[in-house]
């Protein structure tokens, strides 16, 4: 189920790395959560191989299909940086070294350092609209609903606070988390009812493992407050019942 | 580029708490690492949410596409699991209740924890083959080339581990990783080159910050040992050329 008249975002995570175990991503939680608190919906995250054709195909499936696309990962200055040019393909724009970019970079290099490899880094898809990087200066960009960041997840951090202000949000989603050690399996049937009852809250369970000991935790969305402040009541009634306690909150890292 | 004549995979991570943020995936990590050891690539990962159309769309696509599909998540006895109901539409088949997992779960339960949300974890496909869970005993399945597995990663390697002896790896690709306190612009143009030398063996660029201090690893990944050897002190040569220290292996975690 998810929460009506939510704006909604596809996220691309472009990273061979990713995919083959060496990294783990730390974008999509980060942009999850801050989409979340706007009120945009991830409605999709996607880790696709540094190749053009399938980000080719992916940018253009995504922005048809969402309101917003955030992109990161491939805008450097290295042979395996091709996002600026897919997205370019994409869009079917020529790509063109944009001249606030260029004098971005030249405020962060000196004369030596600024080489072809680095210039390329302000090579665009024609009528961009950049996107500011305090961290390292080379910018991202923005074509019509798609946003390109890059990979560094304290540069996608930077680089999500300056294009904030661009995007629209739906009403705030607001959650109400309640956990306990106790088994999802012996509350599933009053669960299901309590769902079935507020069909405008959304309500998922999780089940997590500490330290040996299994628990729940359970989580309700939902525009709202009051609703949220009542279904978040019989959640806890619910793990009472089965003679633990309810402890409101995140379940612990597992 | 893409290592050739490797069998590929995709993954789909189901769950709406990993696309708001609440949660960080930990098993996208751990089966792309085990793929790749066993010669597998995984050619594509994909967080969808807990919604029937989406998921039956990313099963159909995928299992298409891909030599293997991996699912994670929604196989619990709550009224959010809803994967195996799913996996049975997207290959027209009807959902059954099996004997054996029947058995796995009456192991593992006693008489009074036993209910009807419980027994619904033995529903499967018709015709699907189990995957043991030494965990908590509910099983995963398989469905033709599609293996579902619990979302927990706990249980996520074991169950991978019962599953593995039925996957057929291609060549193991194997990999060496050079890292330095440097910038990967300075170096972009000599990289490019060097990859251009060796298409055979593919190169990756991965800029990092720790502690302030901008850095790279350069990755190279092919299944000829020789070549690597020889690319990586290539590697090593790039990176003492810019008047740092070439360290073996992963960059330190930022």
């Amino acid at each position: 189920m998810s929460v009506d008249n939510t704006p909604t975002a596809g996220l691309i995570v472009i990273g061979n790395e990713v995919l083959s175990g060496r990294t783990r991503d730390r974008n999509i939680q980060f942009l999850g959560a801050r989409l979340n608190a706007m009120g945009i919906g991830l409605g999709e995250a996607r880790i696709i191989p540094d190749r053009e054709d399938v980000i080719v195909a992916a940018v253009n499936e995504c922005r048809a299909k969402y309101d917003y696309v955030f992109t990161t990962g491939g805008i450097g200055p290295t042979h395996d940086d091709i996002t600026a040019a897919c997205i370019a393909k994409a869009f079917g724009r020529d790509l063109v070294r944009d001249g606030d970019a260029v004098r971005m970079l030249r405020l962060h290099y000196t004369a030596d350092e600024i080489n072809e490899a680095r210039l390329g880094m302000a090579d665009v898809p024609e009528g961009a609209r950049l996107i500011e990087n305090p961290v390292s200066r080379a910018p991202g960009f923005q074509v019509e609903n798609v946003f390109v960041m890059a990979g560094v997840p304290m540069i996608v951090e930077a680089m999500f606070d300056s294009l904030a202000p661009r995007l629209k949000g739906g009403p705030p989603v607001s959650s109400r988390t309640v956990s306990g050690f106790t088994s999802e399996g012996g509350m599933a049937e009053d669960l299901g009812e309590l769902q079935a009852r507020h069909p405008e809250v959304e309500i998922g369970s999780y089940p997590f493992v500490r330290s040996g000991r299994l628990g729940v935790s359970l989580v309700a969305r939902s525009t709202d407050e009051s609703k949220l402040d009542a279904v978040a009541e019989d959640l806890r009634a619910l793990i009472r019942a089965r003679g633990v306690e309810a402890i409101d909150g995140m379940r612990p890292e597992n």
